[in-house]
């Protein structure tokens, strides 16, 4: 870390600054410009507080030179993390296609809809009994009965379940449920991630609308420091100026958080387009970029969904879709 | 609300479209382009779900003709809504100051500049006790014992106290609390934004970093459709590409807000500029433009804050800007 | 297009803002809901200026049903256009590839990097005689000389050539470019647009840094009114919060601007990113995603160039890349 | 500046790479973490190209210390600067009001808007020759007769006229325009920006629609650089992700580009809400943050503006606003 200290700042007034810092147990190397001092704090700089050392009143600036993150820094775990779900494994070698409806609705509609995702060769099934919506007067998921009929449906078809938590308070429902989704708006739900740091079931983390991809990795830490490492990062596009989609897809988070983390990184191109006939070449083109898989809304009635059905695609062309996707992973040397 | 249906499409499907729009209550006026049939919905259309009408295949544009939240809109409450705190009103006619550091750190500290900034003319003590920081290694608050120096300080000083609630597992805790606040990071954390829609006790409501300000309106309009109306919205800086201040500061949501909802506005430049020096011009010109209020932080001690000093201003600064606040206010012909 | 009137007009004064449109040479369709009146426009309203409407002090919104450009919208146009340059073809069933250094410094470098990117299968050759940098104390490129060096290293190649123009007044030094590149930050010079649409000459158009797509489209829609049709539309990110990369790179314009308009899409990694080894990646993912070409810095010594040279490759890693890219084309069933 | 070299680097290299910095007339101060070397740079630094430094494969990071802006930049130039036009003040104690027109439409229209706003007590009046719009099928502007208007309102006025240039070619029919404006679309038009750099006229310079502060001050450095140092700095709003206004007017920028440089800085209201009834309170708010004057879009039939007319105000609403803006400059301790 590098503070830069205001030009004409009295020497001791350096040196109390300098004292404070080292009593933090970093060490300091002076560098004098022409107008400017410069420290360089050298040791475990994660814990320091950029916020105070910059309030200082000679302080002028202070840059970062590491990230501020450890557990899901790849510099001090240099090998992909694979999370195992039952068997079914997220990572290094492997496209995973988490499949299913943006809300549970009916045990028929739950249960036919995993069949035929299961038929194409989705690995998950997703589908959200609690459901985050902007407007209190839109349909809110079904809840507890919601959670009941995704488990009903993964009897039948063995597909692992991927569900929203809403509030830690619904966890004690969310035993049987295999990943835990934290939707976009709780990224930084910090009491949240904590409670999940404690749990021991992989965590699907998405990407807040406008979170950069430091922020992100900041809020995986969150529920690794506590001893979780089980994370599993999901673009689902960032909020811009552009409104012609839903939200921005940001498809260069991938090389760049599989540089930055060894986490693995799944897109869900549903939400963040917001349009159906984008999905393919979207799922396409995250697989191309290095995806360790997708998440795709399916629907066996788009125009009927309680919900979003403007991004859903159907079953059949799910299982076209997959028939492709299938193509590209092999491409890229992995398993769909 | 208009529904733009696809050229080209069957008279019976628009017919059939049609019906099910009219089995939900509504009216429907058919008008007919050179291209498009454009059915116009008459009625209750809050709780229409854009995106499923948008969803069905014959459905090329719906566009919202009236604002989808009811109890926040001005239309249905023309009169400004005046939030009494314990005899201390939110509202026009009023400019009220919140002050008061980011984390309560001490008895001594709290209580010091509760006294403080009392005098120079603060109606509302502010102070963190739960902290959102972006990394776990950060100070993370004092909580419950935070909470108990700021009852301590309200009793000192007869200032009612804001603070931030991060979880509805700490409401309990927040019985003596007089303003809860609910962070940017949480503006749609709907459960929280429900459970506090139940209980009869203002809530200062920050828009999220990237809400925009229709997003913001149906998050408090979240809280007043459960029975509690007394929202207060609070600007914080929304996230753009510019960084030279932490965040930008939307000035013109105040008289957009006030346009089109009933409910007061208050501005935080302190989060919103993320620099000490900013604070004044920033809080004249927010009364300049009409807000309710300004909330500023204090620390007696900046760089040693616990959290974000780089933001905070002395007492001494405070009482030099609440002298020139006080001008404006009555120049605005309303009492600060 | 749809004109809400406010609630309360006086039916005369709706008649009389009806009569201004119908002189026009539009014809109106009423609709009357519980509070508003709606007018549906029918007609040419391409030409209408929304602004104008709108400041209409009884209108209350205006909103577009088809999109305001013509000559570059699919629905008048459903085939591809396919821009041919000199027997290269741009569009349809070829991705095509255009490396280059980012400016043209010497003739050997621009010369060998030439050779280069011909002998690993680019189509045309880029590079930048006249330069756009944000400093007036950075290199400003080597202007009609950089041309000249251009031409040659064209004519030792036979590749065409595409560089960018910065001000007409440089027009007449461009006679033998084969391609002329307007840069992100000229997208909206509408003087030089509209000079270009009088030429006969294909035109790169890169997309604004903070353009819509629906703007992008409107300045190639100024090129295409002035009779030049030969554009070819260039995404190279856009601006938004992050800042882990240079700019953020928006692959879904790609499935985007091909549905809405029939102008080839092609994609620049380099700039939108500015981190050379995230090129391979995105240039996979924009194939992937239906791209019609990639555009790829390419310099024979990164580390000094005069310009831009951490975002460039060697021609040994273009080489490798351009061979992964065959593969992605023919997986798409087209030629690079 | 500073050069953060990566973990592992051999020193030779790092040698290497310093003796390359010297060479450009700089110093070197080594500063060894635990893993990183690190460089300060220390000399004249503006003129040195972070990307170019930043590509050297064994360079990390590289962070500025100092702006890269001289002329513009405060620290070279510690007092305010006043940009005289024939005697009416643009700077330090003076609240300056340019009024008129978005664009000039006929004899009768600029003059009787030219007469009605200096009676309300406008300096300079602002009105569109050259019209820079989005869609090519939308009024252009009256171009060279638009400007002879202006002249005639000049004459007729005495008010100094601020008029758009949207191309270097139409500069010599600007002789007699007393302040040119560069629009936000050429804020990085570097071509017309030297040029501007040559004449001996007040430029008005508009902020990009998405420029940072520091990209807007290198623009006017762009200018300054060529020997014109009469730059106006105009805010007239960014693009972000709200809607409900055109765009986000970002009053943050008063303060601090007022501490970054020492160029006056005008705040557009109209053009940043495009509101008109958001004018009033956005000026207010600006001259409280410290403005130098304000923009003010004034029609005397905005129903029948040729463009932009929902922004426009009328010269009776002028007339009221100017008398609370007058207020609010000498509350301020100026005149206005």
């Amino acid at each position: 870390m590098i503070v830069v200290v205001k030009p004409g700042t009295p020497e001791e007034e350096v040196q109390k600054l300098a004292a404070a810092i080292e009593n933090q147990g970093l060490k300091i190397h002076y560098s004098q410009g022409v107008d400017h001092t410069i420290l360089g704090l050298i040791g475990e700089t994660q814990t320091i507080d950029v916020h105070k050392l910059r309030s200082n009143h000679i302080v002028e600036k202070v840059m970062r030179v590491q990230e501020p993150y450890k557990k899901a820094n790849r510099a001090f775990h240099p090998d992909d993390s694979i999370i195992d779900v039952q068997g079914n494994r997220i990572g290094e070698g492997h496209v995973s296609v988490i499949a299913g409806p943006c809300s549970v609705e009916s045990e028929e509609q739950i249960v036919e809809i995993a069949r035929d995702v299961k038929a194409s060769g989705a690995k998950f099934l997703r589908g959200g009994a609690f459901k985050p919506r902007t407007s209190p007067y839109s349909f809110q998921g079904m809840g507890a009965d919601g959670l009941e009929l995704l488990l009903l449906a993964k009897k039948e078809t063995g597909l692992p379940i991927v569900t929203e938590l809403m509030d830690i308070s619904q966890l004690p429902l969310f035993d049987e449920v295999d990943v835990i989704q934290v939707g976009a708006r709780n990224m930084q739900n910090f009491t949240m991630l904590k409670e999940l740091g404690k749990i021991d079931k992989p965590i699907l983390l998405k990407r807040g609308l406008s979170a950069t991809m430091r922020e992100f990795l900041m809020s995986a830490e969150y529920i690794m420091a506590g001893g979780n490492e089980q994370v599993i990062l999901c673009e689902r596009g960032i909020r811009t100026f552009e409104n012609a989609t839903r939200n921005t897809l940001d498809l260069s988070c991938i090389p760049l958080l599989k540089k930055k983390s060894h986490l693995p990184v799944i897109i869900d191109p549903s939400h963040a387009t917001g349009i159906n006939w984008m999905v393919e070449s979207m799922s396409k083109a995250a697989i191309a970029a290095g995806a360790d898989g997708v998440m795709i809304e399916v629907h066996n009635k788009p125009e009927e969904a309680l919900c979003d059905g403007d991004q859903a695609i159907t079953p059949d062309e799910f299982d076209k879709i997959m028939a492709t996707l299938k193509k590209y992973a092999e491409f890229e040397g992995k398993v769909l």
